[in-house]
């Protein structure tokens, strides 16, 4: 392949930054993510943080780092500093990032009433008593009293030298997220005190100050010191805006620490989704930082344009370039832009399939980078594939949605040849539609990037409008087949409530979502019932609302589309069908379909309604398309085809994480023992 | 302590029992229960199942153990032995277990569609392709292929032989809880096959048939090979009932397994809360069972009275006592009856503490038993304390309610010299009103059990009805003062989603829990408003509805009492309001309150309603009874006292476990470096 050269219009990403007594080799800065690995994965951790440095940012930090047993998220297993044991074990995250050239930061966290202390059973601290935010659990967080302060203080000041001791270049104090008992006492809703930590604004931040003061004292010699502050809380009415007290706080500790990496809060709003934010959003809010400090400033905005980081800088609204899920898509972007190789940046499509594993106690994934949380577990690296070792092998992938394009790319990498193959007419298998529904554009770059990819690869032929048969197949005379011929949403209604088909759903009023992916709408009233849970039922209302119906969105789950709690889109959801005027049914089935009406039940009564309704349209399962896949199963127990795996949708509907994902293990796992 | 003798009338327990080829020494059977602790905590998994050993189970059994990757109950950590290197720190929990004499068990499980394969992204396994059960992950199980199948049976016959390597006497194949791929083939709601796994009977249970004798082929000749059994699905209409296939299995399969572990699924009709089920309520299901096999039979039912056990085997119900529960609140049950220390059991609540850790993926904790789950964190034992240095010293434990007693408890034992005094004219704290309220009277063992003990002891002196003022406190020169005032509910609203009081709070015609407590009750049209979200609203609720108030749950959360769902008692608590005729009312907060009316709002909307109610009940927050703690402070500080601590809802208003774990670490850490 030619070597590329760095176009100069980005040379300005690539100069080094001063951040107190430490300097960064260029403006990428990979801030603070929680990955959900914890401090038993310790090698999933080093091997995650490793690779986000190998791909040349400047600075890789990792997430919340627990400074006391009161501090307590479980089960998200954070990392922790509480206690010297944890230095050791810690520093090989160090290590390993500053083995590539990177600075190592840690954000040094105390989650106030953010946690419910499952595991350790200490009692949450809060500025004034309260329940947790976000848990239920049955528990209040307490009022930290003066003792508890000067605890605090010390907790702080202990881990940061825990940290320097384990090699970290930036230590941050953190009051971001809502997640931060630091950002409690700024909060009046939640600060209620008399004393001199609560009442006036000097009061309220007094802890902070006193905090960013301490680090420094105890690591700022050699350590800089950064903090992490939400300017504006967008998840409710507050006093932290950027016009009120997030600006004041600025102003108030504007050169005190080394650092400001600056967001908005909570998290649904600083990890927006693309189906609600643009890259940037966070720009209206943070865009005074750099007016009030002379310290560098870093922020983050789903960056994955190099326009868009320039522009930042030279606009002087961020000094570095903070990312967290542009670096989980592709912790090479760095280095690309280094290398002029701008199309081979795999761009986040803010899906947020990576906060839905945090949310949900699990370890991080990605929809773009199925390397993402695999890099220890299955040995997966971004960019680097093992080769093949009969690069001679022909494969042919039958199916050219994200499942077999990223089979299909990954076997390429390796050095076999590859045919790829789909019936339509685009590539993109369910993407095809599913770009072109509201919302949802930005999705389709799972399709370009990969498309993009094996397009400039000699190795690999591409076949559109090529419905094949087995027998077709079998003609091909492939050394492995791989069918991601994905799957059909169902029209029966059977999903997660329904066992069985809802009676009246073969009625001719009744539509299904492939029927609105293929524009065939109804009209008049509709009903748009959701027991899928996750996006395709919101954005099947919201089209129709946008055509013209008058939309009641119904399903059988106590939240609208319940997984999108974990995306952090719920909010966003529900505000928008608000906005565009679609009735929320949350918590009732629809027991049967009849022309003009529905009756439904109330799941938490059994009561019975007729519901008027001009049409219907089910979200509910899906259905695998694989009846090639069993054809060429008795036609490879015939001996007429060598081997045949099947891989994503085809093999079950999934995410299009979950496809992707197969599409990387069918790909590495080829002409490979087994793992 | 005079050495007690066993009654004769309980001897029948202590005979031991023949399983196949392994013989028990009695008839306790710790059956498997998850404590989510997983791989990564094997030294708390050692210690936890050890201690049940140590109390005289005969056999003393580990948990779901999972055979494959493909069964993945993430973020649930179940152990696993689905590869060769699993063996050595499995083998290291049979080796503790069997150290006490006890056999040891391990239940072999493949979760099928009740997981959502989050860790290891593997697709779900299902007989036929549905949702996961349970999880609303974005993912589809797939249905099983006969290659599967072959594969499936591989996996448990290996994992078997695993097991048996790793000291195993007893290995179990699981089919129970609606979470086995097992029991999905029986059920015809998720078996929709047309092949010789699906259909009639005989094809549905043709898989748990050959698993069984698979595993007995390759195990049975020196283990015992037991199944796990779910007689009847009692969570919805299915044809798994102890009259139809519930009962076909268990004649079917007769002969087949070496022990029949049968209860009832879902789980929370298994281990149903005292709140709703009785001890032994499983026995109209699964008593058949004994009367079709000739193998030896286990079942649970909350068994803590000797007298019941001996009735289950007289009566030829079982042969072997089952616990999960009562193991957890006291692992030396057994030994206890042997030693005729009857009044010292400290018998199970039926609160389900223990399930809501599990299913929110923390390690396991017991109300009674705040040791539970501790044994390697924290170092505590069920009995065992560190005798005291210095004997003499005194400790005064001000409030008698379950923080308070158990912390005189433990420094009782520990062999200091004991104050306790409460104010009130009874023990129990909260408790003392509470365990008169509608299903709660169980829970007043966690007070008859520490004041059974406290009153036998020579070291303790207890004085009810004395209000200590701080000048009383320091008259008492106690070498230290553990201050367990306990807390009050507040009466303005402010609550999980108020940070404000609610407009109108102080009108007459509004009432707070404490009022429902002492028995001022108000009539007419009630409003129940929950922002707690345990157990204190419905309680409430169905107090008022006895008394003839027409009464309405309102809450501001997604489902009634958010957190029941955790201790399997969400089902229950909206049966038992539908049953008695309390409405119920979601997602809606009270905005304010007038006479006669409230104003309430949809959260989904923000659309605003009036409602029309006689009373309103407001069952928010608590506020801790702190005061005397904070004179206490002044005391010591001044020098007129040594030390003063608080425990349990004086420090943080929480659930009783978390009262009973402050009362034990306060009394474990006395005289002892801090942690």
């Amino acid at each position: 392949m030619e070597r590329l050269m760095r176009d100069p219009r980005y040379d300005i990403l690539f100069e080094p930054v001063q951040i107190g007594p430490v300097k960064t080799k260029n403006r990428f800065y990979v801030v603070p993510h929680a990955i959900s690995m914890g401090m038993s994965s310790m090698d999933e951790m080093v091997a995650y943080r490793k690779t986000r440095a190998e791909g040349g940012w400047g600075v890789v930090c990792i997430e919340e780092t627990m400074i006391h047993e009161t501090s307590d998220h479980a089960p998200l297993p954070d990392p922790c500093l509480y206690n010297d044991k944890h230095i050791e074990p810690i520093s090989r995250i160090v290590a390993a990032v500053k083995e590539h050239g990177a600075l190592a930061g840690v954000e040094l966290a105390h989650a106030g009433a953010s946690g419910p202390a499952a595991y350790y059973r200490e009692h949450p601290l809060s500025p004034t008593a309260k329940f947790p935010h976000y848990f239920y659990n049955p528990i209040s967080a307490r009022t930290i009293d003066k003792q508890d302060i000067a605890d605090f203080r010390r907790w702080y000041r202990d881990a940061a030298v825990r940290a320097k001791t384990a090699g970290f270049d930036i230590i941050y104090v953190y009051c971001a997220h809502n997640l931060s008992l630091l950002q409690d006492f700024l909060d009046t809703k939640t600060n209620k005190r008399t004393d001199e930590y609560g009442g006036v604004f000097e009061n309220r931040v007094r802890l902070l100050r006193e905090t960013l003061c301490d680090v420094k004292d105890a690591v700022g010699d050699s350590c800089a010191v950064a903090v992490r502050f939400a300017v504006e809380d967008r998840r409710r009415v507050s006093n932290i805006t950027a016009q009120e007290d997030g600006r004041r706080v600025v102003e108030a500790l504007a050169d005190v620490p080394d650092l400001w990496d600056v967001n908005v809060s909570d998290w649904p709003w600083d990890s927006g989704s693309s189906r609600f934010f643009e890259e940037g959003q966070q720009e209206p809010f943070i865009d005074f930082v750099k007016k009030v400090t002379n310290k560098p400033v870093v922020g983050v905005g789903r960056f994955t344009s190099p326009d868009a980081m320039v522009s930042q800088i030279k606009r002087g609204i961020l000094d570095l370039i903070g990312a967290a899920r542009p670096s989980i898509a592709d912790p090479f972007l760095p280095n690309k832009i280094n290398e002029g190789r701008h199309d081979d940046i795999r761009e986040c499509i803010g899906c947020n399939a990576c906060t839905a594993e945090v949310m949900t106690s699990v370890r991080i994934r990605c929809t773009q980078n199925p390397s993402a949380g695999e890099e220890h577990l299955m040995g997966w690296h971004p960019e680097n594939v093992p080769p093949a070792d009969d690069p001679d092998k022909n494969i042919l992938v039958v199916g050219g949605g994200p499942a077999g394009l990223e089979a299909a790319h990954t076997l390429a990498k390796r050095g076999y040849q590859v045919s790829i193959a789909d019936a339509g007419s685009e590539w993109g298998g369910r993407l095809v539609r599913e770009r072109k529904m509201p919302r949802l554009s930005t999705w389709g770059r799972v399709v370009d990037y990969r498309v993009g990819q094996l397009q400039t690869m000699v190795n690999v032929n591409m076949y559109l409008d090529s419905m094949l048969t087995a027998e077709d197949v079998a003609g091909f005379e492939a050394d492995h087949v791989i069918v991601a011929s994905g799957a059909t949403w169902r029209g029966d209604g059977v999903g997660r409530n329904h066992d069985e088909p809802i009676p009246g759903h073969e009625l001719p009023h009744v539509f299904n979502p492939e029927n609105i992916l293929d524009g065939k709408l109804p009209s008049g009233d509709v009903i748009v019932y959701d027991e899928d849970y996750f996006y395709m039922a919101t954005v099947v209302a919201e089209r129709l609302a946008r055509a013209g119906c008058k939309v009641t969105y119904v399903t059988t789950a106590s939240d609208p589309a319940p997984w999108t709690l974990n995306t952090l889109e719920m909010v966003h959801v529900i505000n928008s069908m608000n906005e565009i005027g679609i009735e929320i049914v949350v918590g009732t089935s629809i027991v049967s379909i009849s022309e003009g009406h529905v009756k439904t039940s109330r799941l938490l009564t059994g009561a019975e309604h007729i519901r008027a309704a001009d049409a219907v349209v089910l979200v509910t399962g899906q259905i695998s398309d694989d009846n090639l896949y069993h054809e060429l199963v008795k036609k490879r127990d015939a001996g007429e085809i060598v081997s045949v795996e099947r891989i994503g949708d085809c093999l079950g509907p999934g995410q299009i994480a979950q496809a992707t994902r197969d599409g990387r293990k069918a790909g590495m796992q080829f002409g490979r023992q087994a793992k």
